[in-house]
């Protein structure tokens, strides 16, 4: 029973940017030497999120769409007033969805459905560095 | 210290139906003999969601409704245009739900309040067989 | 390797009071002595939310923005007119957010970005006193 964590750095492309991150996922609990509990998925930092869903292009239109829907861009948000960086529905939209999920793995695999990918967010309105952490808790 | 998980089915009746699945997840927590830990509930699929809420009708009629506005599904939806199943609305409900949920246990029970119970939220268009996994961390 | 939870109490001021609850979880970190493993913070009840958030002024009255658009007040709801108790939308909002966020540690601290606090968010229409788990499991 132990705890085993990395981060890995990712690039994106800026606002609605989705990357699949099921694989540096999955590679971390194969080195890890676990074969069964928990990872959690996190992201440090208030403008981006965490979540599963079906990778394909569709999707990766959609899904921005309903975010747009949630806290469009358009609105006056009073966090751009006082800080200018024209980011107040990205901060939204990533404290909606959450910086986090954790998915159970066992025989060294998590437990995703064929068509569910674990997925990191950009909802910044420019492109960044982002680092994602991966915490196994298991065995 | 050790890990204990186990899926079980529940058989949904399609679009927004909500089940109630606290007493499963306590029956594992009493099953795996642990007494403090957490539990990762945990959905394996991208078209459902895992939450806790109030388990009493008039919020089984409410939440749906919010999910009509967060995602309706007569819009068009760039998933649906590619695969032609007619349920991009539902993949997009469930990314931004997401597909688990942590909840601690201590005594042998989960901490849950008296009147919140933990749910699957069924989004897909038609009646579906579901695997629920529990994952189970503690002592 | 273990077990380590605690509650603590916060009073609320009511509906879209946002509360930074950072410092208590990085102190029971501390009082754990564990240097490793994830942090579960849950709510028990089913009218509030954990999340992360910038903790600022601005996004303070952001985030109720959207959450009013989400599922508005003014709305007629199932839950309202069986209980009369004014709070289906508190109900909603809460379900769709989740009870719940679980959250890396390293070096005995919660790995949050600079300006990323983790955030307690009443969701009912009344003051109220609120009892937070924060569950830790690592070593």
């Amino acid at each position: 029973m132990g705890v085993y964590g990395k981060d890995f750095e990712i690039e994106t492309k800026g606002e609605d940017d989705i990357l699949d991150i099921s694989e540096e996922v999955a590679d971390l609990i194969v080195e890890s030497g676990m074969v069964e509990g928990i990872a959690c998925v996190f992201v440090s930092g208030s403008t981006g999120a965490i979540t599963t869903i079906e990778y394909e292009p569709g999707l990766l239109e959609d899904l921005p769409a309903a975010l747009e829907r949630l806290a469009p861009k358009r609105l006056t948000y009073q966090h751009h007033l006082r800080w200018q960086d024209g980011n107040g529905h990205s901060h939204v939209r990533a404290a909606i969805l959450g910086p986090s999920m954790t998915v159970p793995f066992k025989n060294g695999r998590p437990l995703l459905g064929t068509w569910q990918q674990i997925v990191f967010i950009e909802m910044d309105v420019k492109p960044r560095s982002r680092k994602i952490y991966v915490q196994l808790v298991g065995e």
